[in-house]
């Protein structure tokens, strides 16, 4: 069987697993105050060019959307997000549980649109009875999209622009965001998006860490929020699992060449699919493609092949998803394309 | 330094990293459905002697409390819990966040008294002006208690006597139930809190496993338990670490040969303390011990140990707790009493 | 000016008023304990032809949705709305902070299309991984609709139908169920809300109450609901100024004496604007209508007449709200058509 | 049948039902919008000396105390009460509801001892790993407290030095205000209260109004909380029946006249208690009254009174509790006394 269906079907990659293994009989310091967490906190802001932020290690991505998006909100605010995004459909309502309503945009590509946002915040401000609606207090964004597809630069610094009249700030989900840096179309920098975003995560669960996401602030948050992640029941004790991880991770680079590996791979892929006449359901440059197959073909292909069901496109055809990752080889890729 | 602080500042037990390395290169499925998670759940229920329960792995104590105990619940609903519970004093109000009340009962050497809940539920029931009171709809018990101490079957049994008139479920907390089992002085087996307990979870972050908890449920749960973990953002998409830990660990009695390491560390620790005169806060025959210790001597002790200061006792005594566990060793034991 | 821009914005109707006046001197139990409240409660009872049911009179009617959705929905449950629903968008996101998800449908003339919720619902358990979803766990109507529109006593048994496959019970938000059962178009009497619904509510802060609404359980709901209406601090110490407005509302068929001349005023209202040529944005046979008026005109009606801007309806024109209420009088109506 | 078992067992005072059935037939604004609230807060606003505050009319004083709190506290932090204190004991959990912890000091004669406070606080500071404990975020006091005792100026101003130190405000409840403030045993006036704490309530129901209270800010609060209250469900769309009810109250000083009513009933009725021998078991100088009483006695008094039992005091005795209000009577408390 050839395993296309997601990123994290296997283990952490090669140099986090002997890391773990290393490091398994040290005494540690746990919730947050090993050696490896203040190792792996101190690489990152460097990388992002942070001069006075934070960063903090959670166990998943659903836990992480929902303590920072729960910590950037007041109370009686809501979340902006499009109607694909991933906290709108995939969360079983973590973001509600936690007393937050999700507005949503209708997305373009899988990406919010700057012109909708304005006009959204637009009319919510020139309401005069906006009491009886949820006031916006954060906006919540995807890199790469929940389609694969990349924000430009010059689109993000639009919300940016738009969401600082009204003092929004912007949070950005990055569980697959090592995927989206390693793109050759992708001009927006670890940089940028510390500079555009109060918050945002870089997703390790899907990029070789054991588990685990690495959430950013890009000013001094206050320093109660580990209470807060305690309070939401996402204290590790043993924080060196995650310590351990990304600070390998964002060790020599390392971060960024399995991404490489992840992208290649992709590429092969988008290029095989399209020269055997294959469209696409979305234009994705990155780690998960959406293919147009027929019905029958895919009866085949999933004897041999396990990718995700999409959606019905039409009568005789679907679309899949196949996703490429750190521990995709090219030649499952190549074996992968002799069944399209 | 000798570490006697906590029993989870090393790594994994031995046969669970080393199966975790040797699973890291397989496909697996995800979200509580991998092989290994099916096959610790059956070891589990097999063990327990459940014939029709659920068992799921969580990734962290506060958070299996607080998600199983928000299960147990209706929203108008609190939990009784002695004044020294860990959901009632150490879990930064994860239970209030999930909108439940703790309702705290004086403790007596870390246990709930039976003839105290069974007043505090009479005079509940009888007040027919109740609704001004957060009604009691499950009981929270920890087994070893937060003092080390242990519950008889007898005190176990008349709890659920009581709690039955008036249909409230128990919850046991065994974070580190291992240390209570592995103890001469338990009478109270896996089976009796199994039939006694309407949930309970078996710790494994400091009972050798990588990480995780394995909540059990002991009759059939509807099947949207796993939703319910994902709105709460506590499903771990990389099920597999939690599985390969908990397989391994109910492979060939595993857990209770390490508990067992500890509970005899424990007792050389213990009687060592006792025979060089030292007094004890709380009677505890399980692997964290209380002894009370002159404040000088703690000075002089300090330079080498590493142990939890606990309170002062009086004027010139402090107690402090010594951890032992599944990775204490003889030699640092012996050592350690030399310093006392 | 003339007031059409709501139906509350005037005190009690008279018979309330004269009730509240003469028993203010009276002595009388607290928390829905008073005489005047389990009258109410008996005369709705019967008047729904409901042998076991129960009724709670609320002061708010955000808060009757918010504390009877929460009480229907389990924790992990979302409650299904179409996309105009008054939870769905009018308030402020209360049921959200109650920790649940508003599930939205696409409206049709402001109604749940029967057909429409059963694909949501096969689809939603069809998959298998609906764990990573919001479970529906209540449908929510609102009869008059938002749009002043009335659902038929087929479409409501046709919904009923569907929800009972899977176990899912039906919420009537009835804000102006007077102004809907008096309609001579509406076929959905009292005895079949009750009969399709689990839980409903009759509103009265729109229908001649001094404030408040009766929620009205069909079937007999455990006893702790008092507690569970307290615990959301909807508790009203004084019930009985809500206890006397229902009491007196179902005395002598008032409430529905008091609905039917709001609908007889409509009636003109809509004949007028007919024969004055103006087309309406919904067909409202109730007490909102929603004429479309040049917006030149709008500025000229806007000196003398108070109404609701609804939306922009063209380049030249506008939707505007008129509301009739148990307090409008012809007169008013009469000289309100002078100005279209 | 004698009445001393509460404060609010009859409707509104004269004059505030008057202006109720007067204003009746005026069109007004809704949702804190009509004029009669605007004038409201005025007064009030002048009352207490606050240049730059705000005032808001909620329904219910649980409401109240859940909805004020919850807008002072962030997230992850808790309120600190006696253990004694209203929102501690006697609303259903409704601040746990909201996600908070109700962190209890004992209390002394029903009021926080600022020294408790003190240690308490200093302990929390000084915890290195208190990111395990609930935050504390706000201070809430009754004043009157639960056992009818006043806080001293002295007392008050000790707690917010204290608080200062770390940032925190004081929410104060004064759901019977005015029965505190007509004492001449008390101290602390409006003007101090608003001067000492950042948010408190002023009773209504108990204190003439038809029902709700006044919650006051004493700085300007963000233009956003009339959408907290309505995502709380509590936001009254008829809010002129709270609107009249204040500004009647706070107009003439009405609001002190028939509080010194309840008051001087309050003495006459303490001092024939005295007289006959009777000891209370608080010292309480307000319209809360705690003698104690023989069982044999009482089993006589309750045919012809009507009044709240509060404890067993010992074998023979029990305490109850006697109220007297705004629309007690002296013949009345002269009828009671011969029962004693």
């Amino acid at each position: 069987m050839l395993h296309f269906e997601s990123d994290y079907a296997k283990g952490a990659c090669k140099e986090v697993l002997e890391a773990i293994v290393k490091t398994n009989d040290e005494y540690l310091d746990s919730y947050g105050f090993d050696k490896y967490t203040m190792s792996a906190k101190e690489k990152i802001l460097k990388k992002c060019n942070i001069k006075n932020g934070d960063v903090y290690l959670i166990s998943a991505g659903t836990q992480t959307n929902a303590v920072s998006i729960d910590y950037l909100l007041k109370t009686y605010e809501g979340v902006i997000s499009t109607d694909c995004g991933h906290i709108a459909t995939h969360e079983a309502g973590a973001i509600e549980y936690t007393g937050h309503k999700v507005i949503t945009i209708k997305n373009k590509e899988g990406k919010l649109v700057p012109n909708d946002l304005r006009k959204y915040l637009l009319d919510f401000y020139n309401d005069k009875s906006n009491y009886h609606y949820v006031k916006p207090g954060t906006v919540y964004l995807t890199h790469p999209t929940e389609y694969g597809t990349l924000y430009t630069k010059e689109e993000i610094k639009e919300i940016y622009d738009i969401c600082s009249n009204y003092d929004i700030p912007i949070f950005l989900d990055g569980a697959r965001l090592g995927y989206a840096l390693a793109c050759e179309e992708n001009d927006l920098s670890l940089e940028d998006i510390a500079k555009y975003c109060s918050c945002f995560y870089i997703g390790g669960a899907k990029v070789g860490a054991l588990f685990g996401e690495a959430v950013v602030f890009t000013k001094k948050e206050e320093k109660y929020f580990r209470q807060f992640i305690k309070g939401h029941g996402a204290l590790l004790a043993k924080s060196r699992l995650l310590g351990i991880s990304f600070d390998t991770l964002f060790t020599d680079d390392l971060y960024m060449k399995i991404s490489t590996q992840a992208i290649e791979m992709a590429k092969i892929l988008r290029e095989g699919l399209i020269s055997k006449g294959y469209n696409f359901a979305f234009q994705s440059p990155t780690n998960q493609l959406f293919p147009i197959v027929k019905d029958e073909k895919l009866k085949e292909i999933s004897k041999y092949v396990k990718y995700t069901y999409w959606e019905k496109y039409d009568k005789e055809h679907s679309v899949i998803r196949l996703v490429t990752s750190w521990y995709t080889k090219q030649q499952d890729v190549e074996k992968l394309l002799t069944f399209f």
